[in-house]
């Protein structure tokens, strides 16, 4: 067919597949060849159903002729009020409605942000911390946005010690080196996707005190707000100016282990949100209906329930079986101070030389080959970091292996009893 | 603040407030002030519930611990291969899923392909044809594509006279004439919003032969497929070359009942689709998974329950309903031959001239003043169809209002009765 084609859209620059595809593949293939269960902890979806009372209130929605329906673009009354009640008290004050937008997961809420406040044709710029959730870049540049990327520093002796999150520091002066005058944005994920940073009180005054300076807009992604092992504080609380550029942005999906429902909200300044209301109107014009409902009684309920207290408990206790065997291994990880990822240092591990591999894994960094080899010979999905970082920095992440811990205990279980094999290659 | 908000964003050029904000911030002010129950026939959304059999269908997802975490961008298999079932047989041949993109919702899926196929800075036109569903718009100018406006054409005695839908004739000339060597696409749509015009075989063929000889390609809104009350024709199965260019887009929302399901879907030809892919998985990563479930469920019941059949005698009765107030008014409408929309022509209604109209509305059409005229004094909604032209062409529709019939038929008889007392301003 002669119809032409695009080109010029940035999100088809990148040739070949997407890790998820590449990775997921070669699972499925490995299972398939070699009869036995694969253990996946590539991709960040939970290996078990939302909490009853969450599953509870969707199906009461369906039944309720309205909530099949339309809802406002800027989401349910009732859960707008839902998120005021859950947020009011960590801002200490009563959140508006209008500070507030529902949005078709936390994913179109972030595009929603960029494509409100970017504009094709200017170089606006926007600042992104490396290691990156690769959905930002492409959602920056789709929006006429040019990404600037300062990178997160782990010590350097990572491939000899375990570390903590907080160990991945911001160099100041490259932060500051970064910033021009097109900044129109940073972009901030605390807890941290894949690290497991949770982002300091000093570290956020120092770059809301930025912001402030040099008068750009702060997208604070915390999906993973309920799964903190530290303090997490939010950027948006530490002072009125700080505050009144914030876009902080929430999932029920990550808080309600229902990745699937897409359901996510943006929380800030009014008359920034009226711009994010207008772009989410135009992208995705509502956000489905018995779904918001359900999100809604579940956070009703989880401001008495102790939902996420538990959950939290439970997630520490996940990272203490899955942390366990790479403590036995000696291979260094970075302790997670929040979210559900481990960050794993395979420096010491040696893969066989001559092992092979098909041409599109033989081509990427070296991470590419080290999770395909432990798909192929252990059983055990992992994701390749390498996918967060530009080209030109793959080195500081390409021994490294990320793994999900949001699964079953059994399947972590299942996992470490695999992982136990590395040792003959250590 | 003196954060620099966005002002060249296309979708902030209109001022004021939107027409759905507008009609229906009118409405609960009435139903407050009156104390009266207003009959809302405004926005298309369904006064009652999607059928039983797809409300047990998403509960059942939701027991499935799978079903509430993220899909496959490309769509649940199983609600592929139940599109693939359901569309094969219009097509003659075995569609494959290649040819199949879930979108979150049609909006979404419709602003997919114009972010896949539109790059900011070619100029690239996009024909729509006059009136537009008020989206179309802003997705275009958001995706850096230009709107090129093709009229249809009412009777010109259509102030007088009850007329058809496909009375509503496309001027072939001025068709041929907006086509530049800039053309990358048609939108069509049909059955038609709000005209109710089902585009003929015929019309459809000439479209098609242009979009091949120009080269460019076809986007066949069909949101409305399955509510026909006439030959409702396939433009993408007229001829293989016409059918390798089209991308036609359906919706759950619309067939059944449930348009805050959020789940669409465009087919077309696998190369197309791919791009379409690229550009759905970075707007909105995936579609909301126990609905998507739920709507395979129903898809693949509605093969054998005689579901689609049953709804459109329904709305037959609908029409039946609501079409003889205006016959005994003696007020000329488009007779709908699909989907779920009444255009009626009050160009012998006598709204009093000394009628007060707050500023909002009176700086609008003549329609936005009927419109609220006829919610103030009748407690009746409908749309000003002058939101669906450019200002330059409100003329053809100042005198129109346009009413959904997909409520209950009490609510449609309830609308009724009150409309009888229009009778004294004729």
């Amino acid at each position: 067919m002669s119809v032409a084609l695009p080109k010029n859209n940035p999100y088809f620059k990148k040739s070949g597949k997407d890790v998820w595809s590449l990775i997921n593949e070669t699972a499925a293939a490995a299972e398939k060849e070699s009869g036995e269960k694969i253990v996946n902890l590539g991709q960040g979806f939970f290996s078990y159903s939302p909490p009853d009372f969450a599953i509870k209130a969707a199906k009461d929605a369906l039944d309720i002729a309205a909530c099949n329906q339309y809802s406002h673009a800027r989401g349910r009354p009732r859960l707008l009020k839902a998120l005021s009640d859950t947020y009011s008290p960590f801002y200490g004050r009563k959140l508006d409605t209008s500070e507030i937008q529902v949005s078709t997961g936390a994913n179109e809420g972030i595009l929603s942000i960029f494509t409100a406040f970017l504009t094709h044709g200017l170089d606006e710029e926007v600042i992104v911390f490396e290691p990156f959730f690769d959905q930002y870049i492409s959602n920056i540049e789709l929006s006429g946005g040019k990404v600037v990327y300062v990178p997160l520093h782990p010590p350097s002796d990572f491939n000899k010690r375990t570390v903590k999150g907080s160990e991945w520091e911001i160099n100041w002066n490259e932060l500051e080196n970064a910033i021009t005058s097109k900044t129109k944005m940073i972009v901030l994920n605390t807890p941290h996707n894949p690290v497991g940073k949770v982002f300091t009180r000093d570290e956020l005054n120092k770059i809301g005190n930025l912001a402030v300076k040099h008068n750009f807009l702060i997208v604070s992604d915390e999906v993973y707000e309920n799964l903190y092992y530290t303090d997490h504080v939010r950027i948006a609380t530490l002072s009125p100016e700080i505050g009144a550029r914030t876009l902080t942005v929430g999932s029920a999906g990550k808080s309600f282990a229902a990745t699937g429902w897409r359901v996510g909200w943006i929380i800030g300044n009014p008359e920034l949100i009226s711009y994010v209301a207008l772009a989410h109107t135009r992208i995705c014009f509502s956000t489905p209906s018995p779904l918001q409902e359900a999100v809604a009684s579940a956070l009703e309920q989880s401001l008495t329930n102790g939902y996420y207290e538990k959950t939290r408990q439970e997630y520490i206790h996940k990272y203490e079986i899955f942390n366990k065997v790479w403590d036995d291994l000696g291979l260094p990880y970075t302790i997670a101070e929040g979210g559900y990822f481990l960050l794993v240092n395979f420096g010491k591990v040696k893969v066989p030389q001559d092992y092979k591999y098909p041409a599109e894994i033989a081509s990427r960094a070296k991470d590419f080959k080290l999770a395909y080899w432990l798909i192929k010979e252990f059983g055990v999905v992992a994701i390749p970091p390498t996918e967060f970082y530009i080209p030109e920095h793959e080195k500081v992440a390409e021994d490294c292996l990320r793994f999900a811990v949001c699964k079953d205990d059994e399947l972590l279980e299942a996992a470490v009893e695999k992982l136990k094999g590395l040792k003959k290659y250590i």
